[in-house]
């Protein structure tokens, strides 16, 4: 693949593009406050994004029918409210709202400026295991100005498994040397790599060396788009 | 249905949200130009639109396999340019970008006002019968501000066919009384009308009466931003 071949960008999104830890830690912060509780927002958020990969797992297994990403993300937050000995103090309606703050995450400072640069020239489109609701309401929550969303849940294959991948292939009537993906991650196709060393926050050391299979590496998406010419 | 229980618009493309016609007719004009044709790329562009609708049966008979609209579109425009004794005047290339003139479709005048005056207060949704490529590069040419693109092509179903908007409702995460259908014919659930008298050109008298079952009837589409309160 040449970088001149390159017409889309599909984004990984959790991470990458939207700072979930950080969204979670400030409201869950308010919830105390409204609640009283002494809750470890910091902790709540990492536990529930580390539940994330095995309750995919347990989806593509088998174990679990196809279940969207705001069923097990809420799934998951029961556990947690239990665990936390919170349970009690949500109604069901509060619940519903405190699972759909993955609906609200907020971008990483880079994010909306990056991107209306780099659809200038190239399709940027969310390549994201939520599920399309969650990734359009999040989309207008917080302005992120896709050209297009597109979703595991449209192929029922949670990634890393290769059918979301290849559908943002042909849904975009490319081929796959003319598409990168985004990610903060390794995502095993052409990948530019933007390191996001806040995501689990600041007392973590994450390893931000980059897989040598990346064609990019770019600090943020303003570098990105400068490597990439726009 | 209350109006006030609408959450999402999704709209047909092709006639309600884009002028296919006259698109058609100044690329064509052009083309006349460039290569001294004679074309009469009204009437060319009514007959290529004319069997749309027979080669989708095709395909939803089973006469032919999933096939999106792309191909379907190259499989007529190649019939019509050996009809029109111009076939030979065109490259591969060339039939290749004419027939991707479904993809720089231009919006009729209040479109992309009234887009971005619906999306305040709703997610405004493509669902057409286009495929996904051809929808994103026309949103792209054309800066059509969708919140979400959905296609036909995502369940291999042509609208009317029930699935594709029940497919909408579904990846929406929403129910069927909380999404809107515009349209500028009836489509089989609960819509708005409006009407676009120049879709089949001057010269053609449409019965623009609107269907009684559609729950709202617009003149445009900054009309109906006002009828829904936004």
């Amino acid at each position: 693949m040449a970088l001149s071949d390159v017409k889309a960008l599909t984004f990984d999104v959790f991470g990458t593009v939207v700072d979930y830890r950080g969204t979670i830690m400030r409201e869950g912060e308010l919830l105390n406050q409204s609640k009283g509780l002494w809750v470890d927002w910091a902790q709540f958020a990492d536990a529930w994004r580390a539940r994330y990969r095995p309750s995919m797992a347990r989806v593509m297994q088998g174990e679990l029918p196809w279940t969207n990403l705001d069923a097990l993300h809420r799934l998951i937050l029961d556990e947690l409210l239990i665990w936390n000995e919170i349970n009690e103090r949500f109604t069901e309606d509060e619940k519903v709202h405190l699972n759909r703050v993955w609906h609200r995450l907020q971008p990483w400072p880079d994010v909306i400026a990056g991107l209306e640069r780099l659809r200038k020239r190239f399709i940027v489109a969310a390549l994201s295991n939520g599920n399309m609701a969650l990734l359009v309401n999040m989309a207008k929550y917080s302005g992120l100005p896709w050209d297009c969303i597109l979703s595991a849940e449209l192929v029922q294959a949670y990634k890393p498994d290769p059918r979301p991948y290849q559908m943002a292939v042909n849904l975009l009537g490319l081929h796959s040397y003319e598409v990168m993906m985004v990610a903060a991650q390794a995502q095993g196709m052409q990948a530019a790599f933007v390191p996001r060393p806040l995501e689990h926050g600041p007392d973590h050391t994450p390893d931000l060396t980059p897989d040598p299979t990346f064609e990019v590496v770019a600090t943020d998406f303003m570098d990105l788009a400068q490597q990439l010419g726009t």
